[in-house]
């Protein structure tokens, strides 16, 4: 198969480097407005006009100028599809054939990730390029899904939760810990048994702490230990949530 | 070294299973108010007359009661600890040695831990006690520091944000996801990477997502999906934190 990459961000980076160790993937262009650090071996052009003829055209860039580059790409009926969680499939040019590319990680510029487990979301408007996906994402991941954009949109969402926000809560405990000098490697394998008991538990069922107890004595404590009032503000509002969910007189 | 356990609630199992799998330990004995299901070849009583002779007794029972049973042993002058991460060490009775054995860690009922990695996390009035509590602690795991009481509370309070706040983000989630009829699996790929990040990354370099990038519309677009306002609340609270915590203008 031979795929064009429109951008080379971080998605992008990832993805090259997957579909690289790939069986399946003959050849991989790189597009980009600029110049950039690219892998030995791969074809890279700046100009959309030196595009090669591809099976799939991978737009992974930024959501807003995704429906600008789309319309720009110089030829019609196409297979163009792009990486993004949160766009609509139908804000896709409608002069080739569109779809979606969804790998549902998070992706840093200096950590590896390995794609075998991660579950790429596929939306196609035909069938055929459905399977033309399929076959892709089965190159580098076991877990292919078929998922629409509302529900995508929905699972983005719920990644912002358990990622976004959740590394913030890691950031929070790191800042609280180190002002008694304590190192944050304490907090890690709390941190990893967390996110690996939901592999055999359920969160109702991993829920532990002051809050699902009602250990109001502790809960009173820890808001007096935050002097930080945005923190405060987030124990009060996590705590609520959670008493409410398990059903316990606030 | 012998050791008698008082309480069998979810700590106290886990401990017993670490020890007796544990050289150096020669010799576990239970107390527990009430007969309960306890391993094979370890002694067990309900009555505090009862209790050998130990080189440790470790109260692994819930925060309010620790000061009462400390004062209800029918001895003097050995080495009582508690396993909790917000009692202080001074909550226990002058009449014994007081010390703390806290494993910095969550446990559940159905799920197995390698105390391994797990910092057990030491205080003792006297240092002779701290030593012994060390090597106890150096039988079962690789991490072995030293934390007042001070630090163990705020060690535990950053707890319950990388552990029960995070987990209640995993069950919002999950809760999200499945009204669509999506399975949890597809994020738990996510929420793993999410933690092993942290391994090679500062959660500050780690953080992605539409508060760091500051996506205005991505952000209002998900508190309208949000149709319950207390993942509404929630939404704003974190993401409001995150772009303070990196100085993005509101």
């Amino acid at each position: 198969m031979k795929i064009v990459i429109l951008g080379f961000g971080k998605v992008a980076r990832h993805l090259v480097r997957a579909f690289l160790s790939a069986e399946g993937v003959d050849e991989i262009q790189i597009y980009n407005r600029s110049v950039t650090n690219i892998p030995a071996g791969i074809s890279f052009t700046t100009k959309l006009s030196e595009l090669i003829q591809a099976h799939v055209y991978i737009m992974a860039i930024p959501d807003d100028p995704i429906p600008g580059l789309s319309e720009k790409l110089p030829f019609e009926n196409r297979l163009v599809v792009h990486t993004s969680g949160s766009v609509a499939m139908s804000r896709l040019s409608a002069k080739n054939r569109s779809g979606v590319f969804y790998p549902l990680q998070t992706f840093s510029k200096d950590h590896e990730v390995s794609f075998e487990t991660i579950p790429i979301c596929l939306e196609a408007t035909h069938a055929q390029d459905l399977k033309t996906l399929w076959d892709l994402g089965s190159f580098i991941s076991e877990k292919v899904v078929e998922i629409n954009s509302e529900e995508r949109r929905k699972l983005h969402l719920a990644a912002v939760f358990v990622n976004n926000f959740t590394n913030h809560l890691y950031r929070i405990s790191e800042e609280m810990i180190a002002e008694h000098h304590l190192d944050f490697d304490l907090l890690k394998p709390l941190i990893l048994e967390t996110a690996h008991k939901i592999e055999t538990l359920s969160p109702e069922e991993a829920q532990t702490g002051p809050a699902i107890r009602n250990d109001r004595k502790t809960m009173e404590y820890h808001l007096e230990l935050l002097a930080n009032e945005r923190y405060q503000e987030i124990y009060r509002t996590l705590t609520k949530s959670i008493q409410i969910t398990h059903g316990k007189k606030l």
